[in-house]
């Protein structure tokens, strides 16, 4: 049972394979384990015996980097949610004993950690004692307790920062009355539409208002909002993110759409930004108005990654491996920020139950007093964690990726 | 007379502040050039007597590298189209006259070589020849006559390649059928579209399906398109153009939504993507549906520009600016290609008249037999126009920008 197993799941993110290359790379370099596998769509892939040997295609170091600059799940992923089924339980544990796994990696979010959670319960439960199973955080999403913040995070933020910056130079072109409406991720914490605000880090602009899912939406103080904005400048960007509420705590997307719920019982959004589009096409400001969603690609853009972010990234997922060969289970890596300037982190692991099913909001003393923008304090979070530039290996003029499957 | 001023007008490109760096740097080289102007908001702001001095800005060459990569027209920009009124031809060269100005370099598409075309025919029937007037080319459209293409195309196509093999890394992680539907721009040209094709430069994945404004869009043939490529493979990628028509020239975007008219005429679109996204939504494919629209990002990304189009957007630049010392007027730079394998091409100048109003649309011969894709005609002509990577320069985590105004 010398073997390890690394597996994904949950939204992708720019790093996530930059983790998966961290734990590669660790368990090459001990001589604790055998062959390294990796399990195709998570838990789910799991459950089918979809496992592949990956010890091979990494023996050399430049696949590992190909890896650590390809974006999304390199083993694909899954939205498999556990439920309380023995014979589900069994049904892994068989294949992780066939395939000799002494260690589980599991690279993932919220929903992640709970399946971490809950399977090293069931080995605790019936005393399976040589499968060590480990946690290792990734969401763009940075709504994980305990860690400071989490992988995936700060190469979104770097690529929302810099399109931001960008989207400002497109906007102002003109000299008329624009208002840009800036759709972010972000379903229930306002950490991604949050960092918006460090497209104004070298002195450009940053957002004239920025509305995070933390503080609820009042469709007559925005437009008074936007008002005010307008009476300064001719061009406007609002950041906003998908999952915004008005008072009765209703998703401003399901005001025009019906949509539908994923396995995790989650609403699935789209079109909050469309929404207050319509809000201002419809109001009495005078000005034209423009949305813009970041899509996929914030979660995607691997060309624009933050060197930070990669290495926490790497770091954590090789803590994991380390904590599991030192006998430790149901942990999660975690980063803890020991200052933010000089920006110094010590790389931790925590008992994964204290993560699981857990949300991190922003706390609302880091937004303005009018709760419609950030303050200093949310910069100076987020800062360090865009910094570095990945040294990112192009071919025939775009970047160059690595497929698994 | 011996000022130059230069202008921007037009949608913006990523590039067409290097043409502007282009211009300048040849201008400061010469002795024959006192002072450089810039032209705010285009045409219009001439009109308005908007020029400021930026001379001095561009005395050393750390600003002209900011521009460099500064996207958009950090000179602001205009769509107002010359009317066949004297008045205003007189405004303007009485600005011209008051500011010294003996070179007046315009980059801009389509209608701003319109705008170069009656600004010098005006000044050739009013027998003013003092002032050359030379139009340097930019659209991410790539839609001008005679010129190879356009400056601002090949930035664009390495951002739309790039990002869509980023998608394709988030769009293939789940193992359930999905089909992402990427709306591009392109009004009436699809080379932008045509340009995600290259996202396989690598081996990797490509559209399954493209879909241009140059052939019209048949809704049951495009049903079993789709649902032939989801019997090959489970994630489906489909790269389809804004301005896409049915078989009556009807938009897709007009079956659902009616918009404006711009100042020339054009129809505003948006919307073709949520159209066909709502087809296959409503047919009985029994897939997701993803879309996605690269909106403002394909030509505000500096960051992911061409290292091949900046330096041929500043020889355009440098081009005009030495046909205008030379005493030529009313043309345009343009860029003829030698070879495409090695890649060689010729800087030159034509008669204006010859380009404006014009618009080049992708050959048929270029799409494979279904019309549902590229051939490699297309990839031959696209790929030269993506290479190499611009050095960019970041400062606090984000590319730092040049503000003029």
């Amino acid at each position: 049972m010398n073997n390890l197993l690394v597996a994904q799941s949950g939204g992708p993110t720019s790093v996530i394979n930059a983790t998966m290359a961290g734990i590669v790379d660790y368990a090459k370099k001990t001589n604790k384990i055998d062959k390294i596998y990796g399990g195709l769509h998570g838990i789910k892939g799991i459950i089918g015996g979809q496992l592949i040997e990956i010890h091979k295609i990494f023996s050399d170091n430049k696949n590992l980097n190909l890896l650590t600059q390809t974006p999304s799940s390199a083993l694909g992923s899954s939205r498999y949610k556990l439920k309380d089924d023995k014979a589900i339980y069994e049904k892994i544990i068989d294949v992780l004993k066939r395939f000799g796994i002494g260690y589980f990696i599991y690279i993932g979010g919220n929903d992640s950690m709970d399946t971490v959670l809950k399977l090293s319960n069931y080995c605790r439960e019936n005393s399976i004692d040589d499968i060590k199973i480990m946690g290792v955080p990734k969401t763009i999403d940075n709504d994980l307790y305990i860690t400071d913040h989490t992988p995936g995070f700060g190469s979104a933020a770097k690529y929302i920062a810099t399109t931001t910056a960008e989207l400002f130079c497109d906007l102002r072109v003109y000299d008329m009355p624009l208002v840009g409406v800036l759709e972010i991720m972000g379903r229930n914490a306002g950490w991604l539409t949050a960092s918006a605000a460090l497209s104004g880090v070298n002195g450009g602009d940053s957002p004239n208002l920025i509305y995070i899912p933390e503080v609820e939406f009042d469709e007559d103080k925005f437009i008074e909002d936007v008002k005010k904005e307008l009476a300064k400048t001719h061009y406007v960007l609002i950041a906003l993110s998908e999952g915004l509420k008005d008072s009765d705590g209703v998703y401003l997307c399901e005001k025009t759409s019906k949509k539908g719920i994923d396995a995790f019982g989650h609403k699935m959004l789209s079109g909050a930004g469309k929404y207050v589009e319509q809000l201002i096409k419809s109001s009495d400001l005078g000005c034209r108005t423009r949305g813009i969603e970041l899509s996929l690609m914030q979660r995607a853009a691997g060309h624009i990654v933050s060197l930070t972010d990669i290495e926490e990234s790497k770091l954590l997922g090789a803590k994991a491996v380390e904590r599991a060969l030192e006998g430790y289970t149901a942990e999660m890596s975690i980063i803890i920020r020991e200052s933010s300037n000089p920006y110094k982190v010590t790389i931790s692991s925590v008992d994964v139950a204290k993560v699981a099913n857990f949300e991190k909001t922003v706390p609302l003393e880091w937004l303005n007093e009018e709760k419609n923008n950030v303050n200093e304090k949310m910069i100076e979070y987020i800062y360090p964690l865009i910094q570095g530039e990945y040294n990112t290996l192009y071919e025939n003029g775009i970047p160059k990726h690595i497929k698994l499957f």
